[in-house]
């Protein structure tokens, strides 16, 4: 184990208030804070990405990596993958972190064969754990990476070979048997190249009954051994493949209710992935919530005027509201979380910069959830929409919710009113001015 | 009825081969011409689109109509809808279309009341036979606007206000009985304004609740008036709103599964409206196709260049050979057609431009059949496409496919593998070259 | 004039502080306030557009006009234009907004000739001259419409008309002269539909020089009539085109320079058509101002997951926190101003909505400038942009910047750097922190 | 100098006409075929792309490599690249490629010092020129790396550091001069990094006018050495950085123009490139061509339906057609040339799928000019856009464009046209179909 400090100078990260004068404090987030009747920290269940965080290096399409991490020796061994422990741990420490999420191949190295691979993944659970004992730190979830190894460059359970999908299969196996050792509270799908670059090559609906075997096989394995985690999907339209087939979220029910997945699998959401494929994060938030799918989040952003997934912290305050509304809406995350997939820009090298950018998505989460929770407390908003929807309460707008009416009986009743009716204004610029009358201060 | 003729010194529009000399003939489109063991005429079922092509006027959001229609004497009137009926078969008969599709309030005004605007439909109808009758044309399918008028401006069946639902369905009611009267082949939803502007007024679930029961009640009135034709639900993402339910395929067959409605709705897809959407054409009549989903196509082309359904005339051979391949793989498209949902530009205000606009169309259709046809005759995408999957016909993949495997004895093969499979090239620029045998010349 | 109110039942429009309680007060928008040394109304100087705010009908291309205007008795008479000016400005006095901006056929109706139209246009000038001198309200700036007439359909100065050309010589002529008349402090080109739909029926560089001689021929006029208005050029990058010419900032420049034009006209920036551009507001708002062509600004927002120019009224913080910090970084708007070029929702009907669009503009903007204010105050972002250029300012760069050194001594100097010099972190999430201190509260 | 065959079965590509039979055969690139009265082989100047083709490894950012080069023994090493112009020339020998184009570190690897890297490049040069003797191959032009290398990470010219700034200015100094030994006929500016992600770290004004510092010593530079080649500077808008200084076409000649350099650089013009700025690639040669900057392009594809920078082979017909349609139009690009800047994909692993993507490429370029060429010998298009242009040549039009006429004039010119002109249709459905008479067949 690491016995140095990897984050020299840095102390745990306080409470500060708004008023904080070091850039090293949080100014909202207080984690003891109650809201709607729980503290801060139970609303978000906060978790560090291993892969970003500990394994980002900052090499991108152009260039390789940029960032210094003094800890690093280089290399990708398991003795390497041994020591990062302590330096993950003492980052989250530092930060007041409760959960962290990763890949097996981010916090161990990929062996020779599979038979290594586990080993090494084994040993470096057993320090995790070490580590969650001691510090307190929790695993939110766990997950597999099925799309570096070129073995998966076109899929792993939507591989035209079948010996990939085995040895996916074998690693998803391991991978939920760590997750379930370490206490882990969710297991997550990223389908990362489970898509096409061209469809004149594939053979879509193969795939596709492919890849429903493949998550049957995982919730039939949970069963086997225990685990009673919450499984998430997580939808991403494209990147890196040109269409992945876990599109969005409506695609993705699509497809579990296809499978009959449906009663086994949540949605994990991200807010770029949700721009990607065109939509608001908070519309992503509102179908899952609304089809019953809401789970656990991934925190970032991404740049609407650039086509790739950028996954930078989010700051905005606007998103962070609309975020923590939702949420708030449906009923908090647990046993989900917010977790950041976000990674610091690749000019940002230095370590400081891991806690800059943390304490920003954070501050701007607990501001959202103040906001959201003080818009909450006067139904500012809520009062508006139901005035909206008033006439659904008249005896017209019931009959019809409750089935009692047809086309028939219907048509009858539009003759009778003329000219038809005249719709109230939606007051969209109204709706737009109460909100920032609790974002603009 | 009008006894003149509409389109003047333009005749009977023929095939006249890949050397025709003439710009008002088909090169490709020759509608007895045998492919795949039928008549091109039955492979396309074209349709010529009412509101696009006898009510467009050339209006956008900077300006007025540019269209000059001789034959258009300027209003809304009855009178003008019922004389409109003979210039739009005149120039189906010229054009050697076999189907047509129409909205509601295309065909014939809106009334200062429903019962008028009951009467107007009628009246029209009544007209419409006579001429189906007297040529042969057939109506391909029916709808409802609506989307125009301002009672239905927050939406129909999602509107906010319980009459604008009551008076929606109404309006549909009529549609599918004059579409049963007229010998419709199929009746579509195409839910214009059902979707939001804005997030903050709305109440989602509230609203695909009642598209759900919207869309129960039409199912069961035509059981009610016995109309069999397919009822047909056409996806599009945004535009007019910011965000429509009916975003894809994957979300409207999610939406069709949560309300119970798949036995009795399949998709009509629009090129444009696929490419707003992120996806590929091809991808959306695939996607449709191995869902038990497709059903009719929107025949146009969007610019993918711009971010607006510009709803341009199809030319492209890729294009239509990417359309006409996965039709042909599915077994075609009947009931359902090949509706032109094009409009001519703005700039092209002439009535010959209706022509050339269509005659482009039919032809790219055409040639991208003889393209897809050449290719399947030759099984040239085929037998690549096996060959990249030949692994899942060995006795792994087979096991697999037929649920003889689970995660423990996928990891035992797995562990076999040594280092793991080396997948083979997926050879895209290989496909691509394939297909430009066949394209390219 | 019309003497009845238009607007009953709303007055003046007053600041009453971030706790008021009614929507019909501005929060942060304080006439008199002064900010950097002058009052919020000078840093603004906010006009309401003729078109959208008393024009606008709420029509788009799925369906026609929704607002509800009660003065309007339809048609587009010229009586009808001239009762509308005193509607326009009770609602710019209540509102308390110092300027207006208009196209000439905004205010006054197209006649059957030119010289029917060009009388209209003097008639409602007479009598906005007059509300003019009563209010104190002053035209920000005129321009012409030629993107609505079919006779524009192909584009004005750049159709291949030359006949159209010439009648929009004309038309512009008189806009100037009006313009002038008024006391416009500034003359705009838009070029609605300068650009193409399709490049093979285009001759761009024909176009391209017929513009700039267009150009040429409105600064030899306003010589010639004595206006000293500024000229602005409006970029937008396509809608209605395809592809227009004036497509951004930079674009726009270049197209000066071509045409020696680049001494007589600055940027009118907006922000929609910035996105639509693929641009940050801010982005432009720099480039112009580091070019030396900074103008005036068309204050809207749009939606960047949507692909068209939805002219939203601007309510987001950060947003408005961009402008006014570029904008008090290149000294200020004045001659110019901040127009807002934004239309209330096609849902939002009622005349008390354009009410509460504009105050929730207004309201942004000051709480933007408050803002970009405090951080220029305590040079919060300066400083580290500074630090950040801090080697510019050693010797070296002193050197290069002043053109002392040379690729040859350069080369001289980087080999004595060994492995080459190690830059420092970009702190970008840094950055982002320190704005959320000012923006997030 | 590596004595084993590496592309070991593939002989030299032959032009076996239309109906070859296999995949490794020219189709429609015949070389020596005389069109517009030169061979094709000089229409193109078909240059192979160092990076992508032999240094291309198939990472991304989601994965490593997965390109299988039996010829790399790994590393980046000296002997390495001295080895690999052995397969780089046996490569473009068998292909048939006439030109080569790399960055200096693409060749030759980074030393540890900036003489060390120096060294190993001069080392590689002497190699290549054994080749370009050997095989008359010739470099079209050459490059320098500025944005891998993490000192770039914040630009190179523009880089917040003035030291970077001098690396970098030795850096091209270096590639200049092997450039002229190399006898290539062109040397490019491609500001990978010279953007920024962030504006608000970011001194836009200083790093502009940095760039056009830099620009201008080598344009110094080249006198001094008496490199005579031409300079190309090639637009991107964004990727890797969220924005790029060299935009589009427009922008970079702005930004010659701002700093005196337009007499010396010219556009080499990217497909993709051009796209993810929101244009045709027609649109970028067309408005180069016009402007006077039309140099050389890089040939490629994107995705218009994804949002990053994909360079795959371009096999659009349509595509090509439109590119050379336009270069012949402007006189074609010697002393440029068509670099295929574009890449297998992740996913074809094999050395033999190098050969089918370029094949691939240089047919569909060679349909597209044969194509082209047929258009233009019928001047099918031509006389259709002389039609529409025809009042230009009136003499209103003649008036018009020779500077005889002002806004007065005209004004009297349009009071006599009474209603206005009418202006003909635009005819766009019937350009397509004049189009297509040429693509489809």
């Amino acid at each position: 184990m690491a016995t140095t400090e990897a984050f020299k100078g840095i102390g745990r990260i306080r409470y500060e208030g708004p008023k904080a004068t070091s850039m090293l404090a949080f100014r909202h987030y207080d984690a003891d804070k109650i809201v709607e009747g729980k503290p801060m920290r139970e609303h978000f269940r906060f978790a560090v990405s291993w892969w970003h965080t500990f394994r980002g290096t900052g090499s991108d399409p152009f260039g390789p990596g940029t960032m210094r991490r003094p800890w690093e020796r280089g290399g990708d061994s398991l003795d390497a993958a041994i020591d990062r422990v302590a330096v993950g741990f003492e980052f989250m420490e530092k930060l007041g972190a409760p959960f962290y999420c990763f890949h097996d191949r981010d916090v161990a190295p990929e062996g020779a064969t599979l038979a290594e691979s586990n080993a090494n993944l084994e040993a470096v659970a057993k320090r995790l754990k070490e580590h969650q004992d001691r510090t307190g730190i929790r695993l939110l979830w766990g997950t597999a990476n099925l799309f570096s190894h070129p073995r998966y460059m076109q899929g792993a359970a939507t591989s035209p070979d079948a010996r990939v999908f085995a040895y996916a299969a074998a690693q998803v196996k391991k991978a939920m048997e760590v997750t379930h050792e370490l206490g882990g509270a969710g297991y997550v799908f990223w389908g990362g190249r489970e898509g096409y670059q061209c469809l004149w090559n594939t053979d879509m609906k193969r795939e596709l009954d492919h890849l429903g075997t493949f998550m049957r096989m995982a919730v039939d394995h949970a069963r086997e051994i225990g685990f009673t985690g919450q499984f998430y999907f997580e939808p991403k339209p494209r990147e890196p493949m040109k269409h992945q087939y876990d599109f969005d979220v409506a695609t993705c029910i699509n497809f579990l209710r296809t499978y009959g997945l449906e009663r086994h699998v949540k949605m994990n959401i991200e807010t770029n992935h949700a721009t990607l494929a065109g939509h608001e994060m908070q519309h992503e938030l509102e179908y899952a919530g609304l089809q019953g799918f809401l789970g656990s989040i991934d925190a970032n952003t991404g740049d609407t005027l650039v086509g790739w997934d950028t996954d930078q912290f989010p700051t905005n305050i606007y998103l962070t509201t609309q975020i923590m509304y939702t949420i708030l809406k449906y009923g908090g995350l647990a046993p989900g979380g917010v977790n950041f997939d976000a990674k610091v820009r690749r000019e940002s090298c230095d370590p400081v910069d891991l806690f800059h950018a943390h304490i920003g998505g954070m501050d701007a989460f607990a501001r959202g959830l103040e906001i959201a929770a003080a818009m909450r407390a006067d139904a500012a908003i809520q009062k508006l929409v139901e005035e909206r929807y008033a006439t659904w309460s008249s005896e017209l707008g019931k009959r019809i919710e409750s089935g009692g009416e047809s086309f028939k009986s219907l048509a009858q009743a539009a003759i009778g009113m003329g000219p038809g009716p005249e719709v109230a204004s939606g007051r969209q610029e109204l709706f737009e001015n109460v909100l920032n009358r609790y974002v603009a201060g």
